[in-house]
């Protein structure tokens, strides 16, 4: 095996799940942003963590909403959600420009974005460094999905999206 | 979209990266785990997380080794990383029962899994409760694979491994 750089690294990964994450910022706007670092990490209690470098705006969002929604986009709404992970929300309306649609979640104050394939409503249970990101710990208290059509995004590096179902049939051929 | 119940949930977010993680014991022996999560959470350092309920042989053996390799198994070895996702360490010699066989790790103690495509050879900065899990934080000291054949495991849910590139590949016909 050779030595491998940050970002064959990161590639080597992929394809990884690719989420969009909305908040809520101060004024009552919804943020959305896209997201590749997360993981579930407890069972009982259900949760999950999402990595956020510290100068995001989703960050400062989440600080002030105490939730947040992980969505998983359907490849339907791949453009936007390829636009939400690579513009920041600061003093744009991010969601509109980037054409998507929001309705309101079942128990949390932030959105679900329309098109989305499954839902995780999340309440931030706390959040801790790790470098220059800062992990945010959330308390799943709804999870919706339709698991007749699982198709969702993956990301591979920064690069490019593909969407797959459960069984590993892929779509690469996506409009982004 | 309807509710969805946790095993519902974590097959959604399938398929997923899948590690084997290998840490060595106060008698100084070798042991290894299937993780399905973990990610990627700063980029300088370059950080990574693994989630381990708390209960794990591994966690013993990483608060002991104070440093861990995180393996991404390549297909021919998928029946050893599917064997170590689902029995534990304690007490019995696993990798041997695995079929697996290790090498010497570059920077440290914990070994790497021979059939491995790429790893990722970590030292333990901090580790925190999430729930029913620990985290584990490493600080990636090395990093080693092979790109140009980029092939390694996912895992779906808890029932089935298929292999996967960076291209969306697949071979979903593993033995193991």
């Amino acid at each position: 095996m050779k030595d491998m750089n940050w970002n064959e690294a990161v590639t080597f990964a992929s394809p990884y799940p690719y989420l969009l994450v909305t908040s809520v910022d101060r004024t009552g706007e919804a943020n959305a942003m896209g997201v590749g670092w997360w993981s579930f990490t407890s069972m009982k209690p259900p949760l999950l963590l999402v990595s956020l470098a510290k100068n995001r705006y989703t960050l400062e969002c989440i600080r002030h909403s105490k939730d947040f929604v992980v969505c998983f986009p359907g490849e339907k709404i791949a453009k936007g959600a390829w636009f939400c992970g690579t513009k920041s929300g600061r003093g744009i309306n991010k969601l509109a420009q980037a054409g998507l649609e929001t309705m309101p979640a079942k128990k949390v104050q932030s959105p679900i974005i329309v098109g989305s394939a499954a839902v995780f409503e999340c309440v931030v249970k706390s959040e801790f460094e790790t470098g220059d990101h800062v992990v945010v710990l959330g308390e799943i208290v709804s999870m919706s999905g339709d698991m007749d059509n699982p198709m969702h995004l993956y990301s591979i590096f920064y690069s490019k999206l593909i969407s797959m179902d459960t069984k590993g049939n892929i779509n690469d051929k996506l409009e982004y």
